[in-house]
């Protein structure tokens, strides 16, 4: 024996519980044992009754692999005397023909990973054995079933011959004997079909199945082992971000009985109700059934009650379990327990799944409880979940059915008729009418419509069209790229397979699913207040970022205040642009022929932008408010058919001929990298000073009501220092040029995006004339990664499934790549400037992931639509838990 | 008295020159004295006879400046001693009715600056000297025209007079008295205005025209430091580089005058030939005349012969002069020269300017002559003059008028008859024509077109438009963006204001000038051997960066190689994807519903592409060639207009819906960010396994022939370890199956564009699974900066004009951000793989600027469009001398 190898029939790879006394493990060797072993070792501690077995370490499974798939030296020692034990405590032997002990073999990760690996029960049946527990049991059918399950599941697992053929052969005796229900299959059947199932295995593997206990669980363990790199588990691993080395642990244990009896059975309950959070006991008992049975949704379960009306002692002692489980584990628990012969077994305990609702009521409960203090009350909370708070929801007792799926663009749900057009919104919306908007794509120009829809559904785009983006902002319900709706707004109908769906007709939308649904289903309302408002305000003591929101109008500004934002971190000014009463001027100014003309078309404009600032500063009574200068390019304001084209010349009284040649003069190859942002501003400075003085006038007018206002004037698209120190001169000029006239002296910040990557890179530089940067992530990762949000659709899927990249980076911030620019951006930022403030505007600042780099990066604050606020506010308290600063 | 200003009396303020024995400074103190003071010094020194006169240092100037705008204490005094010194020496008295000393005050910074600042000629007249010149001289014409030009430009320069008013005295005069020139006029006109000129003095500016020589001089002085300020200096400083605290010399010296009579004169010449470089001395002069009056271009001068003709001991003295100078300074000299009475004074010299060719000539010549070293010799060429050298060039004698200008997009000339499409310029070429394409721009289409035409011209796009860019890849003659002209592509002709030009009429373009020419103009063809090649040799003996040329076809190559080109450093495949051989392969390819209608296309494309890779592997001869996969998106293949698409449909044999449906669902909103480079290689993976099998079925072949070729594959727009990764693989399972299937065993490299901003950041995981980088400039900065190069035109130009940029970034690499991308991803790449080749592919690759940039951040190798390789290769050489590593 080589050295090596002598150490490793040193260490202990066997870890043994249930029955009386301590186990070998214990609560907090989940690296070790598994989340199921270690519950179970935890469980054995704790005085529970768990049925006896052992659990094979997770690092048997990794020396598994290193070892080309071979078992340690020592293993199989320390596994038989695992079973040794079950044997003596269940008073049974493996393979013995009269009194056989029977196991279920079951894999356990260190994090659960449901349904992904492999399990095997009844195992230690052979020919003999079976006979054995038909004598034991007095029940030959309960026997021969037990086989034939074994055989059909070992096979399947083990032997690799699929589950199918099983079942055709059930299916074949079903028929001959003319019934319907496996129940009704006897003894004989199965002991029938056994003979079958064992020639079936023979055909298919070439040898007869095996008949050794011993062999049957070798096989099983290395089976459990080789599922941890089955392509799902694989899948999962990815998808959830856990690592590949971690391996699993194989939990070996006396197989209990709930199906051999009136006296026995099985159950699934929550400590808490998952649902709702309410402290009670939930849960269901299904009598004579094992686990399987519940599962196969075969037989209804009762209220977990029912156990109480049949046996009040058991039902007692469950009581007492799942109270000392709840206290021990300071968190609600999801257990799974089996009654053989009255005698109650607890099988697993975990940390149970809740809806948020139900999340944060058992969060701030516990608190009150004294159970858990309230840092670990926020860390219990997943801020993606609290989406579900803030938004009408489908009952989630209404049934339906789903018409088409989409992406699940914007939470919420929505009930309306459709309308195809946003003018048809406005006009059906004046009437009265709730509608849905349904367009192939919107565009800036249906602003109006979306804004009147109860809801926004799209044929085309991603998670981050115009429609998803503008709806978040809205806190609207969106369903985008539902790629199998055709959507013909001419004719104003559209049609899924062989439904048309037309003008008029109510449909609902989920937009936390992306589901479509025809016709009306019942909605819920939202309440923010009580635990959650309870829960927001611990957030609110611990976190150090500041959380603001994306605002471009005083209804989204109140909404955003409500939510708890300190602030506007990004007003959209040219949003304000498109209203029914601006375009017009507005595209007087683009078709100006120089800067008077211009000049005479923002003069237009001025007052309305002034009271849209007005609105936003009283709205926010005094908190910052940053408002970015006019963005987009230019040709996003003028219309691009031909019709709209003759419509408006006619409007304008200018000839469609120069309409059309100032459309084709604007058009863009890559209108992203084009003529817009401080490139405007450069090139048409009185665009941008309009707009400074429309804030400036606005704050003056307030501060002379003795309202605090703090105008913070954000400049596009900077990417030299060159830009912003021009702009921000004509800034300085214009604010206070405006703040003479009105003899008044206001407190204000300039600053910039950093957006483009050449900002970032050159961050120093650029912070010596800033006051602020706000990361404009959303720009910062078309241009960093070469994506085009709106054409990224195209190949962003095959990138994701090949797993070419670990998330959407519109929606999760790349730290690897985008977010190196960004760090870079604040220390270089920092350094040059030590006051510079520095924020995130993108659609990253409402993703908790992003929101955690954020506060490590040591930014300011975040801003996010109004909606994402509290989750930005949990999200950025866990932060600072994890890594204090 | 201060210490502070204690300690500036004791400061030098003031050098003499001229006269007798040694000036004060020397030729090497131009920081100090500028270029000019600095050139008179050390003229004094060498015993050349130079006008006694003194330097105000530049220090001086800046001391002026932070001094709001005084003199320093005993900079008074200093200028008085220096004037005391040249009254000794002249003989005259400054300011003295009889024998009057007069000055010129030129300004004179350390580097030339040319027209840019102000001088002042005849300095101390006044109302007595004037009298006294007369007396002197004999000559009151010359007197009073002396005093009047004072007048003139002492009251434009210091008073700030328009220089107009006056001109239109003289000309009221010349009208009175019936005449047209100046000379008509006599000392009683010129009299008679010297009144008119001090009463307009006194009604411009309130006060009388200064009599007091020393309030003249102090004036004077005061105006060339202002001068230093003005705009027009400003900005030639910043378009030069050159910065705003150098400050200015002023240089006081004696007048001499040329136009004291026949046997006084003036003159300029250059030691050598300064268009052919020939070593001949090579002036003008004309006899009894001043400096200006060879400028104003009244008089036509002699050559500078006529002065031996005339006063041969003079000329004789000139001739040991301008030797002496050439010697010491051990280059080409640009000297001035006045003759007054007999008595030659010399009044500057410096290194003179000249073409390309004289330049190469003259560098190469003084090595010969022992005068310079080698390096010397490579630093004298001015890299980007070398372009003259490389292609035909119009007659420099010939006479033209220029119908339009365009940019220079592609340098050379071209003459050809004009055709307007494509499709015209090859059936033209065919039968032997020489065409010149026009077209408003071009697109990948034209490729055939382009190809055989002289030249191209186009109304659209920029320097780096397609058109720019194929035409330099091409070594090909191209004018783009030409504005004024009015292409109409189906009436094939088009209009400059009012003039038509049609099909087959002559036109000649020039492409380093941007100048468009109608009918045949005569041109001049290059000459690469003799000095050129000598100087070429010596560059590629001392530069340590690689040059690499950018070649799509052999034709390229062959130019390439012939250029030196050390290898390809990118052959873009998809060039090859246009020929008409082609295209319809590709874009069944691309129509295409599945990866199996897809191979069958492109199995048609892989005898194409094979036979390609063979053509450029035999003409690059065991150099190694980096081959870019497909890199622009699949929409670029397919036509767009619907005439395009019918005749496709008919072709093919496809509906034309489809078509349509096809070229709508590829259409991209930003192409330049979409589906394109790696991403097609991940989405459709048969497109690059087949380009790879042509790939290595070629070198294979080539192998089998003995010839060593090591391919090079290059995967474009990568942004994400993993892509390489994944495409890495893809290209070894290729490659290593044909290496099989050829039974040959090759060595080969895989590597990868770095052209996103991600790939530069992350460029320590890519170099991972990278043989090299080529930093792919050209993309790098769009995304960097965000500019689309397509569009970005539409600002850019008043990027420049504002000076937000200092430079076109798409022409001059912008070393402060996409420079710092390049440098990271240089660095952190040779950190994670120190084997790591870098190299970089861009338009920059062939800047001058940019080279030596590369070479300072250690790059292997650059790689430029085949006709810009000789200037790579001594730029080059420069960056090693200037910075050896």
């Amino acid at each position: 024996m080589s050295v090596e190898t002598a150490k490793q029939t040193r260490k202990k790879m066997v870890y043994a519980f249930g029955g009386p006394g301590r186990a070998e493990g214990e609560g907090d060797m989940k690296i070790l044992l598994g989340g199921k072993g270690a519950g179970l070792a935890e469980m054995t501690n704790l005085g529970i009754p768990v049925p006896p077995g052992f659990t094979i370490t997770t690092e048997v499974c990794i020396e598994f692999y290193n070892n080309g798939k071979k078992w340690p030296e020592g293993l199989e020692e320390q596994v038989k005397e695992g079973l040794k034990r079950i044997e003596e405590l269940m008073g049974a032997k493996f393979g013995d023909p009269d009194n056989p002990l029977l196991l279920s073999v079951r894999s356990g990760a260190r994090v659960s990973m449901p349904g992904m690996m492999d399990t095997i029960l009844n195992l230690g049946l052979n020919d003999q054995a079976v006979e054995g527990l038909a004598r034991k049991t007095n029940n030959p059918r309960f026997a021969w079933d037990c086989y034939r399950r074994f055989i059909q599941m070992y096979s399947d697992v083990v032997l690799g011959v699929d589950h199918d053929h099983f079942e055709k052969l059930i299916q074949a005796r079903k028929d001959q004997k003319g019934v319907k229900l496996d129940v009704e299959l006897d003894a004989e059947d199965w002991k029938a079909l056994v003979a079958q199932y064992k020639e079936l295995v023979l055909r298919e593997t070439g040898k007869p199945f095996p008949q050794d206990p011993w062999e049957q669980l070798k096989g099983a363990i290395n089976a459990v082992f080789d599922s941890w790199n089955n392509p799902r588990a694989i899948k999962y691993r990815e998808i959830n971000g856990i690592p590949h080395d971690w391996g699993t642990a194989v939990n070996v244990m006396a197989m209990v009985f709930g199906n051999m009896g009136e006296n026995s059975g099985t159950g699934v309950a929550f400590t808490r109700d998952p649902a709702t959070g309410e402290k009670r006991f939930f849960g269901e008992y299904l009598p004579n059934a094992q686990g399987e049975d519940v599962v196969a949704g075969i037989r209804t379960p009762y209220p977990v009650s029912e156990l109480e009306r049949r046996m009040p002692e058991v039902y007692k002692q469950l009581e007492e379990i799942y109270k000392k489980l709840e206290n021990h584990y300071k968190d609600m628990q999801d257990i799974e327990f089996t009654v053989q012969e009255g005698k109650l077994y607890m099988l697993q305990t975990r940390s149970g799944k809740r809806t948020a609702r139900a999340a944060v009521k058992i969060a701030v409960d516990m608190v009150h409880e004294g159970l858990i203090d309230k840092k670990t009350a926020l860390l219990r909370v997943d801020p993606k979940q609290l989406d579900q708070l803030l938004h009408p929801m489908i009952d989630p007792k209404a049934k339906y059915e789903v018409l088409a799926k989409g992406l699940p663009a914007s939470p919420g749900a929505a009930v309306g008729r459709v309308v195809f057009t946003a003018d048809d919104a406005e006009e059906w919306a004046k009437r009265g009418e709730k509608v849905i908007l349904v367009r192939s794509e919107t565009s800036p120009e249906d602003i109006g419509g979306m804004n009147v829809a109860q809801g926004i559904l799209t044929s085309r785009g991603g998670m981050t069209s115009h429609a998803a983006v503008v709806a978040r902002g809205m806190g609207k319900c969106c369903v985008a790229g539902a790629g199998d709706i055709v959507v013909d707004e001419e004719a104003r109908r559209f049609r899924v397979g062989n439904v048309v769906v037309k003008e008029g007709d109510w449909i609902t939308l989920n937009g936390t699913t992306g589901e479509v649904i025809l016709g009306q289903v019942n909605l819920v309302e939202p309440s923010l207040a009580g635990e959650f408002a309870e829960l927001m305000s611990w957030a609110d003591e611990i976190r150090k970022l500041g959380v603001r929101a994306n605002a471009d109008i005083p209804r989204d500004a109140k909404v955003a205040r409500e939510f708890g934002a300190e602030g506007i971190g990004l007003c959209r000014t040219e949003h304000m642009f498109f209203a029914p009463d601006r375009i017009k001027a507005v595209r007087e100014m683009i078709l100006a022929d120089d800067a008077a003309g211009r000049e005479k078309a923002l003069a237009k404009l001025l007052p309305f932008q002034k009271n849209d600032f007005i609105g936003l500063f009283r709205e926010m009574q005094g908190r910052p408010v940053t408002i970015r200068l006019l963005d987009p390019p230019l040709h996003e304001f003028l219309p691009q058919e031909e019709e709209q084209l003759q419509e408006l010349s006619r409007e304008m009284g200018v000839p469609v001929e120069k309409l059309r040649d100032r459309v084709e003069s604007l058009k863009e190859f890559n209108p992203m990298l084009g003529h817009r942002g401080c490139r405007l501003g450069i090139t048409y400075p009185e665009i941008y000073n309009m707009q400074v003085r429309a804030i400036f006038e606005a704050a003056c007018e307030l501060a002379k009501e003795g309202m605090t206002v703090v105008p913070e004037v954000m400049i596009p698209l900077v990417g030299t220092k060159k830009e912003l120190e021009v702009l921000r001169k004509n800034v300085e000029r214009v604010a206070e040029e405006v703040m003479a006239a009105a003899g008044v002296k206001l407190e204000y910040r300039i600053g910039t995006m950093i957006e483009v990557p050449r900002a970032a890179v050159t961050a120093d530089e650029i912070a010596q004339v800033a006051d602020f940067f706000s990361f404009g992530t959303n720009d910062l990762t078309q241009m960093t990664f070469g994506f085009s949000r709106d054409d990224a659709g195209k190949f962003l899927g095959a990138y994701l499934e090949q797993e070419i990249l670990p998330a959407d980076p519109f929606q999760t911030l790349d730290q690897e790549g985008v977010g190196q620019l960004v760090r870079m951006g604040v220390e270089k930022g920092r350094a040059a400037n030590p006051n510079l403030k520095t924020g995130i505007c993108g659609e990253h600042g409402g993703d908790p992931k992003s929101i955690e780099f954020c506060h490590r990066v040591g930014l300011t604050y975040v801003s996010c639509s109004p909606y994402r606020v509290p989750i930005a506010r949990l999200a950025a308290a866990q932060a600072q838990i994890k890594y204090p600063r």
